[in-house]
């Protein structure tokens, strides 16, 4: 029987968002504390996670209010080891395939989300520069899905969809709503040529399945996620403009 | 019961040598085929691996001679993602720790080995940049190593230790044999610093613990691994200074 755990997270954050998928598949008792990025407690950096990031995980020690952190649990952070930890921690749960080949395929699908999908919404998104890299990630990434079956790994949810499922929310959130570095009216445009082409018919079915997903449900917020991003990512499209105007000069 | 492994590896790549070593501490069983990374066979990238790279392992399938692979053998790659599988085909081996917590802390080193330690000496060895960032990285992975502990994650020689061993080993061949980007006599004077001042001590009595492994032993060829640097990052240092002077003027 595992022991408390207490989950610092944020509805905006999609590091976090794979942890509380991970605990709600497995059907995890857990508190969870939600920690404001823009405004972080002055506690959480010495008390929790000296990187002052979330996710992070307080586990074991006494039961204690989660501003109020005791020295006597064990601090675990970094989204993917909390993730493998919710399964070590939950056997009973699918999230791990039982064959060793079939978690070592969802492993790979994790590589190829962290090392070549999530730095490549940066650009366009973060800094106002081409769509293309981006495009060519994804295209990537939907070859690696299997044909015929539902999921990244196999039909069953597993740490493979976990790991892409909160950052394809977040596109379709920027994307439909304009909310980006990129200029104004192109975030539409990519949306449109993302989710109603062909281009990219089978990771759409994949993210429409993700989307129907309980777990996903119960964990994704889309207004949040929308007004906390429109709020933050506001002051980018200026400054990738003026950024433009700086080197062109 | 396993079915047949077939790796695809090199004596001097770091990355492979991992799973040589997971291998050995699991007493596997398994058909070891050396890649010339300087003259790749024309098979390799379209019959096992895309991307080209070593480690690689085909698993199952007939037993074939290694340099005709099998269209039936399942290829996977990542050399973190091979350790865990090896650690799940052979779960009787300990480089998993068996407890969920020690699990994830072993886990949150190989994390900053991957994110940290790796891409410092890129700089100094690879393109002739200051040795600071290095040393900060080392002092970094340093400070996670417990106190009252022989290896990186407890007692027991873990992935965790997997994850770093072949990188000092290789950092030890390198500098103490002046063999890297930076000026000459500049990696003498940094294996100095490094292995003989008490800066690195706990780091240094760490590595000798590693290195007296049997399994490391086994899988770690200094001589053959230093002629092939050797030749390999010989026009390394006369590329350094030639961007130096063209950034300069």
């Amino acid at each position: 029987m595992p022991e408390q755990i207490t989950l610092y997270t944020a509805k905006i954050c999609p590091f976090a968002h794979r942890v509380e998928l991970a605990l709600q598949e497995a059907k995890a008792g857990f508190t969870r504390f939600e920690i404001d990025l823009a405004n972080k407690p002055e506690w959480y950096a010495p008390q929790v996670n000296p990187a002052s990031k979330v996710p992070a995980i307080a586990y074991g020690g006494p039961q204690v209010s989660p501003d109020q952190p005791s020295p006597d649990s064990t601090k675990l952070t970094e989204s993917l080891v909390l993730v493998e930890l919710v399964a070590d921690l939950f056997p009973e749960s699918t999230i791990l395939p039982k064959d060793p080949i079939l978690r070592a395929k969802a492993r790979l699908f994790i590589d190829a989300v962290s090392t070549k999908f999530v730095p490549s919404y940066i650009g366009p998104v973060v800094r106002g520069q081409s769509f293309e890299p981006f495009f060519a990630a994804l295209l990537d990434l939907q070859a690696l899905l299997p044909a015929d079956k539902t999921f990244a790994a196999s039909d069953e949810f597993t740490v493979a969809d976990i790991a892409i499922a909160p950052f394809l929310a977040r596109v379709e959130i920027w994307l439909k709503n304009d909310i980006g570095a990129y200029k104004e009216g192109e975030g539409k445009k990519a949306a449109e040529y993302l989710f109603e082409g062909d281009r990219f018919a089978r990771l759409i079915r994949y993210f429409e399945a993700v989307k129907a997903r309980d777990s996903f449900k119960a964990t994704f917020h889309p207004e949040i996620v929308r007004e906390q991003y429109a709020a933050r990512f506001a002051p980018l499209r200026a400054q990738a403009q003026a950024a433009a105007v700086a080197a062109a000069s």
